[in-house]
C-alpha cells in the first residue's frame, strides 16, 4: 500500500485528485481509495472509496509523508571522516557524514543533519532541525535559521557580483562580506545560488521556498512565504515583499520592489516596481490581461499589416475619385 | 598529430567541415587533411586531402575519438579514502575516487567510474560503464542505467518543488519519496538536476542528451533521444516525446505535452501541449514561422503607429469634404 | 566601525552614495561620514562628514576592503585530509583545506588557496593567488592563470554538448577533449559551468567577470574585462570580444560574435552578430531604442486593433456613400 498518482495506482494504493484536469480519470482508476474536493459530477468507479477533504492537496500531503520511506539521513553523530575545526559548537542528535568540512567557530543546532561532503565556512551559525543536503557550501558567518532544508549543490553566501569599472576598463572587486540569513523553515533547490553583499545583507524571510537553480543577488531582500519556481533570478538591492509568487525564469532588474502578494507569470523581465497584489507578465511585465491580449495580436501582426496597407489603397482610391469630382466641379 | 579546428589545424593535424559556413576556410586551412562532405565547388589548398564522407560530423567525431588524450578517471579500485558503507554491491572493475561517498544497500555495475567527491545515496542502483563525474549527487532510491554520463555537480534525485497552501499562508510540504530513473546511454551535463516526485516518476528515456544547467522538475517523463540544451528547464508533470530537441533557455509549463520529433527555439515558453513534428517558437511558443514573421514586424510597430494616424487625418479630411459636400448639396 | 548601507549604517559607521536614486537619504543617515561623488544640492545632516570622491563606487570599494573581516582561508599548508596523486607540484604558501582531491601531474601557485572539497583533474594547471571555492571542479588539463576567484560549485571543462545524429536518430557522442583556458584576474560566480571543446579551445580573457549560474558552452572565446551577469548563457563557437557587457539571463545563439564594447540587455536572445559598441536588447535582439519603443506599443496592441477597425468602418461608410451619389450622378 502507498500513495500513487491517479495513472499509476494499483489496487491498495491510495491516490488524490487536486487538479480538476484529472478528475475524468477517477472513473477508470485503480486506486482503492481517492482523495478528493469538490468533484462536480463525475463518478468515481464504484469500487472506489472516496476520502472527501476540502483541501484535498493538503491531505494528499500528509498521507504522502504517512507512508514515507525510511530516513536516507547518515547515522547520528559524526562521522570519523569529517573534519570539525577548533570551537566547532554542535548540538544534540547531530548527524554529520562523511568528508564534511566545518570551519572553525561554527555551529550546528540539535537534530541537524549535514549530508556528506556538505561544507560550513567559519563562524556559519545552523539552528535545530536542518536538513543540510550534499555539496552544499554555506560559506563563513552565514546564519542559518532552524527547519531549513538546503538541497544538494546549494551555494550560500557566495561573493555578489561587484566590480567599480576604472579609468583603464578593468574592473575593481568590491568586497563582499556583509551579512547573509536564511531565517527559518526556509527551502531551497538544488544548485541554487544566494550572493553576499558589501554592506547590508541578503536575507530569505520565513518560510520562503526557492526551487533549484535560482539566483538570488547581493543585498536582496526576499519576504516571507515567498514561493520562486526554478530558473528564476533575483537582481541585486531588489526587494521581494511577502506571499509573492514568480513563475520559472522570471528575472527582476535591481533596486525595484514586489509588493506583498504579488504574482509574475513564467520567463517573465519585471524592469520596475510591482504593486502589491498585481499580476504581471511580460518582456517588461506589464498587467497579466494586458500581457495576454497583446500575446494573441503579436502573432496576428501579418494580418494587421495587410489590413493597413489595404486601408491605405482604399483611402488613396477614395481621395483620387474625389480630387477627380473636385476638378470637375471646379470645370463646371 | 592531432584533430583540430579548421583555422588552427597546423601541418601534420586533420579537420573538418560539416558546417557549409566554414567552407571558404577551406582555401586557407594548414591542415593536411579535411573530413568533408559536399564541398560545393569551393577549392582546397593544393596540399590538403580531402577525405569524403557522406556523414562528415560523424566521420569527425569518430577521429577526435582516435587521437584522445588518455583518460584521467581514477585508478581501478577503490580508493582508501573513499567511505563505502554496509550492503553496497560493487562490480568488477571499477573506479571509485577519493571523497566518495556511497550510502547503505547501493549497488554500482561493473567498469563504472566514480569521480572524487560524488556522493551516492542509499539504496541507489547504477549501471555498469557509467561515468559519474565529480561533485555528483545522486539521492537516495535513485536508478541510473548503463553508459550513463554525468558531468559534475548534477543532482539526480533532489526534492521537487511540490507545497499545499495553508489558510494561514504557510507551505505544507509534500513530501517528495517516489522514483527517479535515468535510462541507458543518457549523458546530463554539468550542474544540471532531475527532481523526484512525490507520487509517480520523473524518468529521462534511453539516449537523452541533457545540457549543462537544465531543470527538471517532478514527474517530468523525458522520452527517448531528446535533446534539450543548456538552461532549459521543464515544470512538473510534462510529457517530452521521443525525439524532441529544444534550444537553450527554453521553458515548458506543468502539465502538457510536446509531441514527438517537435522542435522547440531558443528562449521560448511552451504553454500549452505541442503537436508532434511542429516547430515552435516564442513566448509563448507559437509556430516558428509565425513568431518569425511578427517578430519582424514587433520592430516596426512605431512606423505602424505612423501609418493608422496619417490613416486617421487622410479619412478625416475624408469626412470633412464628404460632409461639407453634403452640406452643400441639402443647400442647393 | 565599519563600512554599511546608507539605511543601516548606525553611528561611527562610513556608508556611500554612488547611486543617485539614494542621494535624498543623505539627509537622515546614522552614518558618521558618506563617501560622495556630485551631490547636486541635497544637504547631508549636519554631524556628518563628506569624503569626497570623483569616484565614490572605487572609493567605496577601497574602504570595504580596509574594513573586511579576516580571511576565511583554511590554514597554510596542505591538510592531512587531503588527496594529492603523483606528480603534483605545489607552490610556496599554498592552502589546500580537507577533502581537496587534486589529480596527476596537477600544478597549483605559489599562495593559492584551495577551499575543502575542491577538486583539480590530472595534468590542471593553476596559477599564484587564485581562490578556488568548495566544490569546484576543475577538470583535467584546464589551464587557470593567476588571481582568479572561482566561486562555490564552478565546473571548468565539462564536455560540450556534441553530438552527430545517427541514422537511426541516436546521437553519437563527439569526444570533447581540447583546451580550455582561464586567464589571469578572472572571477567566475557560484555553479557556473565552462565547457571543453571537441578541438580549438574554450577560453575566458583576462580581466573578465561571470556571474552565478552562467553557461559558456565549448569552443567559445571571451574577450578581457567582459561582465557576464547571473544566468546568462553562451552557445558553442561564438565569440563574445573585449568589453562587452551582458545583463542578465541573456542568451546568444552559437557561430555569432559580439564585437567588442557592445551591451546586450537583460533576458535577451542574441540571434545574430552584433556590432562593435552597440546596444541590443529583446528576443531576438535589435537596437535598444528600438526594442524599447516597439515594447511600449505592444501592449497597445488591443488599441491598435480598435483603431484598425474603425479605420475600416469609417472607410467602408465612405466608399458606401460615394459609391451611392455616383450612381445617383449616373442615374441623372
Amino acid at each position: 500500500m502507498r500513495v500513487a498518482g491517479i495513472t499509476q495506482a494499483q489496487c491498495g494504493d491510495v491516490t488524490f485528485v487536486a487538479n480538476p484536469r484529472y478528475l475524468p480519470q477517477l472513473a477508470t482508476t485503480r486506486a482503492s481509495a481517492v482523495i478528493v474536493g469538490a468533484i462536480n459530477g463525475v463518478e468515481p468507479r464504484p469500487a472506489c472509496a472516496l476520502l472527501r477533504s476540502e483541501d484535498p492537496y493538503s491531505a494528499f500531503a500528509r498521507a504522502v509523508a504517512l507512508f514515507a520511506p525510511g530516513s536516507a539521513a547518515p547515522a547520528r553523530g559524526v562521522d570519523p571522516l569529517a573534519s570539525i575545526a577548533r570551537d566547532v559548537s554542535i548540538g544534540a542528535d547531530v548527524s554529520i557524514g562523511p568528508f564534511v568540512a566545518i570551519g572553525a567557530g561554527a555551529s550546528i543546532g540539535a537534530r541537524t543533519v549535514v549530508y556528506p561532503n556538505a561544507v560550513i565556512g567559519a563562524g556559519a551559525r545552523i539552528g535545530d532541525d536542518c536538513a543540510i543536503h550534499s555539496h552544499v557550501s554555506i560559506r563563513e558567518r552565514v546564519v542559518v535559521g532552524s527547519r531549513v532544508i538546503l538541497h544538494d549543490g546549494v551555494v550560500v553566501g557566495g561573493d555578489g557580483f561587484g566590480f567599480a569599472r576604472q579609468p583603464d576598463g578593468t574592473h575593481l572587486k568590491i568586497p563582499q562580506h556583509a551579512d547573509v540569513v536564511i531565517e527559518d523553515d526556509v527551502e531551497i533547490g538544488a544548485n541554487a545560488t544566494i550572493d553576499r553583499p558589501a554592506v547590508g545583507e541578503t536575507r530569505i524571510g520565513a518560510g520562503t521556498k526557492i526551487d533549484n537553480l535560482v539566483h538570488i543577488a547581493h543585498g536582496v531582500a526576499v519576504g516571507r512565504r515567498v514561493l520562486l519556481a526554478a530558473q528564476v533570478g533575483i537582481a541585486g538591492s531588489t526587494t521581494i515583499e511577502d506571499d509573492v509568487m514568480m513563475a520559472g525564469q522570471t528575472g527582476v532588474t535591481g533596486h525595484v520592489r514586489v509588493g506583498r502578494g504579488a504574482s509574475v507569470g513564467a520567463k517573465s523581465a519585471v524592469l520596475q516596481s510591482v504593486e502589491p497584489g498585481a499580476f504581471v507578465t511580460g518582456h517588461p511585465a506589464i498587467p497579466h490581461g494586458a500581457w495576454r491580449r497583446a500575446s494573441m495580436l503579436f502573432r496576428r501582426l501579418p494580418m494587421f499589416r495587410k489590413r493597413v496597407e489595404a486601408l491605405e489603397q482604399r483611402v488613396a482610391q477614395l481621395e483620387e475619385k474625389l480630387a477627380a469630382w473636385q476638378a470637375r466641379r471646379t470645370d463646371r
